[in-house]
């Protein structure tokens, strides 16, 4: 039996959302069973024989700061899931709250894991391939030193292969394509390491891509800072969306065009589900000693079950094992990693 | 009269696509004149009444170190165009040449304006407005202060006004959205200094922006470092590239999907027309004491042209003399930028 705790609270839209994704969920999952935590009045109202309530008295806002959601709320939905995974009464906590406050928090309860500095948020963005490439970090740490660069590669390389059955998946450093302005110091270095890593094992490494690389589908997982993770991520989600309103008033403008949109409507359905970024919801938080994962904070019902069934896969496949399998076999590459984290670096995240 | 020195070997395609497009230019501008930069053979068969041939013995190639393009090809159609400004022949410069070179010859043959520590590469993103948002900088400068940042903003301010008419384009600084691990410590430092950019009526600061804003086009002009920058650019034209093919492969997949392609011929036009990077095709190295333009290295004609015009329209606009004036009205908060230069910063482009 695979336990998730779920924080039904987190999002924009709580248990509206949540519960009849737990539901759709626990109907497809036998073996599947769910801790449902969040106010009890919230979700009274659900009942399944796999899903109990575990009570939390507090909700972590989408707005409030870490300290508040941190020190503040210590029996918040948010925090109960991940003490559950803490506790072993499940194998894998999921939120759609407060990226920051989720990291801050799973860091805080799980710790990190020996070798690794930084947890990084991994997510995946749908690629040319009909795939998606995975891609990391997107916003838990807005200064890197090559050396997390590289546990970066090492961590989304033990993702990749446990959620797609792919043992040696590749892994592209992002960087920019102008001879000579080509990358800065931090990217040169981390070029060093993983190409070492390459040659030791720990991983499959393809070398730079760039931006558009991500689309391309050129290698399975891409690694950056979180800063650049989280522009590139936000920007092609701007893109799609400026593009899919694009059709939809376009193709309504008259009455030539409605009908062009009935006969165009497969081709139009394909696009809008190559380009749904709810078809691979769920950001899996790595570094951490439990299995966190966080969905997006507007996700439907929909797009959280799909990030509950990647929890559940990665719960099912052992990732934590395989990613401390991983690091393990990285060790003598990753020392020394600590020494080289600037102080400012870490002041966000930093208890 | 308006000149424009053109390097008419640059880019992947050379004369090629560069000479059709100058005349096409020369046709529709009949207050401009033209000096073709490059190989006296191969511009020879070129005729036209207000454009002259500017030999040059030497090409730099698209993949050229910078040290060879600006240590041994000192007689390259690059160079040459540029020195057309430097000595007064001409009011703008434009290539479609490899970037780093680009850089590196403006700035060594024309120098920095003063209170300008790095020149920058604003370009032009489609955004769903209908226009397009100006964003700096997009390549040239992988590491920036918050100094620089400010410095990109006040110079993107002199760009849009004389481009677009709009005396008082609104800037946005690009961040990531996340509370609390928002934005690294120079991003902050930038945010405060552009707050006392647009206190001091410097510029028109409308605060942090995301990825997603540029193609909202919530502001006119978006700011960050040329690492950034250039992610954000090549994610996007990945994008973009993934769903033409996408609409392309699907619409001709069998005879009804064919039938769909032309009812939805008018609208399918438009959107190829709004994602058309061609249209915006032409950068403008800005900070130097003389108009340079880049075109895309893979430009045809059409897009080479539009370089032309925007190349046009600055000198004839100006540009230069009111980049000066708006540095000089923000030299108080721009002094001091010097100071905090990393050096490894400058490395790549310091001679």
């Amino acid at each position: 039996m695979i336990t998730i705790a779920v924080d039904c609270m987190g999002g924009d839209h709580g248990p509206q959302v949540t519960l009849p994704a737990c539901r759709q969920f626990l109907d497809l999952h036998p073996d599947a069973e769910l801790l449902l935590v969040g106010l009890p009045a919230s979700l009274a109202a659900f009942s399944h024989a796999r899903a109990r309530v575990v009570a939390a008295s507090e909700v972590v806002g989408m707005d409030d700061p870490i300290e508040v959601a941190l020190r503040r709320k210590k029996d918040s939905s948010m925090r109960v899931a991940i003490q559950q995974v803490k506790d072993g009464a499940a194998q894998a906590a999921l939120s759609a709250g407060n990226t920051g406050a989720l990291m801050a928090i799973a860091r805080y309860v799980l710790k990190t894991l020996d070798g690794i500095d930084r947890p990084a948020i991994a997510g995946q963005i749908p690629n040319a391939k009909g795939g998606a490439t995975t891609v990391l970090d997107l916003g838990a740490n807005v200064d890197c030193t090559a050396e997390h660069l590289l546990q970066f590669a090492v961590m989304g390389s033990a993702l990749v292969s446990v959620l797609s059955d792919n043992e040696n998946p590749t892994v592209g450093l992002l960087n920019i394509g102008e001879e000579a302005i080509k990358g800065n110091e931090i990217i040169k270095q981390a070029g060093e390491l993983l190409r070492a890593a390459g040659l030791a094992g720990d991983l499959n490494f393809y070398g730079n891509v760039e931006g558009n690389d991500i689309f391309k589908g050129t290698t399975d997982i891409v690694v950056c800072d979180g800063f650049v993770g989280n522009v590139a991520l936000k920007t092609s989600e701007g893109l799609a969306t400026m593009i899919v309103n694009f059709l939809k008033a376009e193709f309504s403008r008259n009455a030539f065009t409605k009908v062009a949109a009935v006969l165009a409507y497969p081709v139009l359905t394909a696009l809008k589900k190559r380009m749904d970024y709810r078809r691979h919801n769920g950001g899996a938080l790595l570094g951490l000693r439990g299995l966190v994962f966080k969905s997006h904070g507007s996700a439907d019902a929909f797009a959280f079950e799909q990030a509950l069934n990647r929890a559940y896969d990665a719960a099912r496949h052992q990732l934590l094992d395989r990613v401390q399998a991983r690091i393990a076999h990285a060790a003598p590459l990753l020392s020394g990693a600590d020494a080289v984290v600037a102080p400012e670096a870490v002041a966000s995240t930093n208890l």
